[in-house]
């Protein structure tokens, strides 16, 4: 009865999706099942073609997989995924692998593979990106889970993700929650590249005086050089798209409050937890969070006499915001590549970076060429301190610098909002200044809670006595 | 045997200095408890004056309680806390209080509360803020937990509290988890109020040339003004400070890299996931945290081949500068308080936002003259959208407008990172635009993810069909 060699369980439309893509691919034999049967019969009705072995209860889906049973789960996270996950473990075999494929929290994953081992289950959490076409046509794939699990599951997987410069966009990124945190940090960077985009047409609009249809030709361009990307690409088209309604550019009829689904949230959570300055993300998630506060942005205008003038454009205007834009790009990749590493750090996963930069390069929806840049950044160097440091990525920040700061000014004076391109800046001229205020900070609260400072000239750490006669005491001796 | 009206457990430097400002109140009998008896030994040796009850065991503490039997613990949050708790909460009785005094997390608080509730004890989380001297001559006390309780406990912390323009700094926050929630706020505004601080001294000296003992000067005037507060007090001290070894400032030897103690990362991780953008506090936890990284800011100093010019100075320039940090202060502030406001609505707490101001105004590190204007314009209108749209508050920043701008321009061409006032400006400006990119970024989420959108001119949600015909479809009815 068993012949299936794969199995998902869930057929919305990312479910069956990636079931129709694995059941395109030689040699692959799919089981389907889904809670509500119609689902299933409507996808094996509709496709033919797939060959596809479905169940209508989970009894006989278990029956239907050959062994090492494999199952994709693709339901909505949380509680969905632990039922679905309860049924499988109860009629698996110690053996058999179960893999997540939904948008999970990293530490569920964790939480689920530790429970699962104990049952002598192999879970795998897998982030998959790319949407509804990804998962048909070919998606990243950020699997962890055991490197057993891996040389079952990895040739699957290679079998359906997208393909980049000739190889497939999956790797096995490390153990238990190591592919969901990584897709979580994707979806962060997602936001940061968006806000990135969202700001360039901002001061193309409103300080460049282009109209929307100039700048999806702006947005065009860009996407012919290194900026040449799916979230660019796309942004042409979106900006090209007139409402059939009012004749309008559709962009001026959609209300500007941007959504979230939490995965932007996350990443900001758990990087300021591990000690990252994640700004350029940290940005885009609160830019989203100001945009949907119509009460609040309705107060503040009626209550503001005006805004300021808008500073002239000029010469090379154009120029100067790509530049920005690349830049603040570097911020945000560094800042989450940084994330990864801490997180690797944290959870005991051993990451490799590049292996990272390579599969975001087909299939997600940050896919872009800059990830080629990436690959070769540490290729360079595994041990590099920050994208920023290296030489491509140095060179690239140095010749667009002067730009970047003509345009954070000028956003400044005019009043168009650019808090993805100025924080970026500002984290960037941190890193690059000699002394910071830090040090201001240190004694302040040394003042305030006895905190205490180091010293740039002596080990160990100090104390002034600034309620007493402002002397300072050593309060631990030096460690050199 | 039992004659004390107050106890309280735990005598480190926190615990002791509250223990002798409850002793110095008429009325108060005061026991101690510290695990280890030589430090409450010493303590009572040390202040014969206070008449302290003490014990070497937890029986005989409890048994020197007064009914209600009413204990303060103040020692480390996490763990420690919990020990204590249980140890009393064996021995107290249905009507006693547990007061955590301690920085603990607002979730413990809720689920402690919840615990010993069940158990029919009163538990109150209290932020005390103002370090060891606030705990010795006057905190700032935010408590929670329920009304009852505060009937016992309120008059007690009134006598030791700080007194503001006449009224003690405590008021009876919420229930549960409330005071504790509020603290945590408290320390964020702290992270961003100081970032706020570093900020100006970075620029006068950098842009305006001022040396150490000119910036303290300016400091020194500023507090004589509206800005007039404990942390630009201690900064004009701090920068004062003369370092005996070298002769050099103070400030100069200090190691620039600022520690934190993670009330400002939890600030953060609650916000964001509350949906306030925070980006105040979030670029001040994110500056510090830059800081911190001399490995990275070794390497980008290597990579780099040279700094930006400085922009010239210029006649007001101290002007401007001292208008960027109150308009920033303000927009810090106001993200404060939304945070408070999402917080009460998640948690189901009852919080005047006017009394969070007043208790504020002294004991604690954010004391300020500043205060007592919130405490006005929650006056003015208690369901203020933001405090940006206060008529005050709307006057003083459009006076400043202009000059906070300059600053953020002049900042970003000379290479001066001033994260705190350029997002402060792009959350004003994101505020005041009619319009914002968030449009766009609707548009590439509904072409990527199916997302949806909504429009401008009609009720319901939309999609066009992107990889279809680019009609659109209506995929929710209007609810009108």
């Amino acid at each position: 009865m068993a012949w299936a060699n794969i199995g998902v369980v869930g057929m919305a439309v990312m479910g069956s999706n990636l079931a129709r893509n694995l059941a395109s691919r030689e040699g692959n034999t799919v089981a389907v099942y889904n809670r509500s049967p119609e689902r299933t019969r409507a996808l094996v009705a509709e496709h033919p073609e797939a060959g596809f072995v479905a169940s209508e209860t989970v009894d006989d889906f278990v029956a239907s997989l050959a062994r090492p049973r494999t199952a994709i789960i693709m339901v909505q996270a949380g509680r969905g995924t632990d039922a679905v996950i309860a049924q499988l473990a109860e009629r698996f075999e110690p053996g058999d692998i179960i893999v997540d494929g939904g948008n999970a929290n990293f530490a569920d994953t964790i939480r689920r593979e530790r429970e699962l081992r104990a049952k002598g289950l192999d879970f795998v959490g897998a982030g998959i990106s790319g949407g509804e076409e990804g998962a048909l046509n070919g998606p990243s794939i950020m699997p962890g889970g055991s490197a057993e699990a891996y040389r079952t599951l990895g040739p699957i997987l290679a079998s359906i993700a997208a393909v980049a410069e000739g190889e497939p966009c999956v790797t096995h990124v490390g153990t238990d929650g190591a592919g969901h945190f990584v897709k979580m940090v994707h979806n962060g960077i997602e936001y940061a590249d968006m806000q990135l985009i969202a700001e360039p047409y901002d001061l193309l609009r409103r300080i460049g005086g282009h109209d929307v249809a100039a700048i999806a030709d702006v947005f065009a361009t860009w996407n012919d050089g290194d900026l040449e990307s799916y979230l660019i690409e796309i942004t042409a088209e979106v900006l090209r798209q007139t409402d059939a309604r009012t004749g309008q550019p559709l962009v001026d009829v959609i209300v500007d409050q941007a959504g979230s689904k939490g995965t932007g949230v996350w990443t900001v959570q758990n990087a300021v937890g591990l000690g990252v300055p994640v700004s350029g993300i940290g940005e885009a998630v609160f830019a989203r969070a100001v945009s949907s506060k119509p009460a609040q942005r309705a107060a503040v205008q009626q209550a503001i006499t005006g805004r300021p003038q808008v500073q002239p454009t000029y010469d090379g205007f154009e120029d100067d915001v790509r530049a920005a834009l690349y830049a603040s790009k570097v911020v945000a990749y560094a800042q989450g590549f940084d994330t990864i590493i801490a997180g690797a750090r944290e959870y005991g996963w051993d990451i490799d970076l590049g292996a990272v930069a390579r599969i975001w390069r087909g299939g997600c929806i940050i896919r872009a060429r800059f990830l080629n840049r990436i690959v070769e950044a540490y290729q360079r160097d595994p041990e590099l301190a920050t994208l920023l440091a290296d030489e491509y990525f140095a060179d690239a920040v140095a010749s667009g610098e002067q730009a970047w700061r003509r345009i954070v000014s000028a956003a400044a004076l005019s009043g168009v909002p650019v808090p993805g391109f100025a924080s970026a800046l500002a984290y960037f001229d941190s890193l690059s200044s000699e002394r910071l205020p830090a040090a201001l900070i240190q004694g302040q609260r040394d003042f305030f809670g006895a905190h205490t400072y180091r010293r740039t000239d002596a080990g160990g750490t100090f104390h002034t006595l600034w309620s007493g006669d402002r002397t300072e005491i050593a309060t631990e001796p030096s460690t050199h």
